[in-house]
């Protein structure tokens, strides 16, 4: 593993961690009215696709910071139907 | 381009169209007040170091997808900054 696939992992492990706070906070408040259902739906489909591509290309930071990501986003989308009428 | 690049771009163009709705959103109803602050600074960094991986690496779906989301990303950041009130 050379310098780059650090770059890779560190881009992953943010882009990843980042939703933490945000399942935390739409929880948290019990509202997720200002996400958009459009977002989390196409985002799901896209970073799903990320997965398959990382797999393809055999790339490990895509593969795991997409299967995280995926991880974490289902349990935005769980709050964004629970509260959608908050 | 192989097929599997076209896996990619799909990804990559899911990703970040997905947050035009997002976008919109935000400053049609002026408030982003669900959207945790954490994760707009955490995801604003790992996006852009997504984008030096794949100059590094030389990845076209990645350097696109990531320069794109980075546009989009910004207009949230303002509506976030600007209706923090709301």
């Amino acid at each position: 593993m050379n310098w780059i696939n650090y770059i890779g992992i560190f881009a992953g492990v943010l882009t990843t961690v980042s939703f933490i706070p945000q399942v935390i906070k739409v929880w948290r408040f019990k509202s997720a009215k200002d996400l958009s259902a459009w977002w989390l739906l196409i985002f799901f489909i896209g970073v799903s696709s990320w997965l398959v591509y990382g797999f393809l290309i055999i790339d490990f930071p895509i593969v795991i910071a997409n299967a995280a990501t995926i991880f974490l986003l289902i349990f935005i989308i769980i709050a964004k139907i629970i509260y959608r009428n908050n």
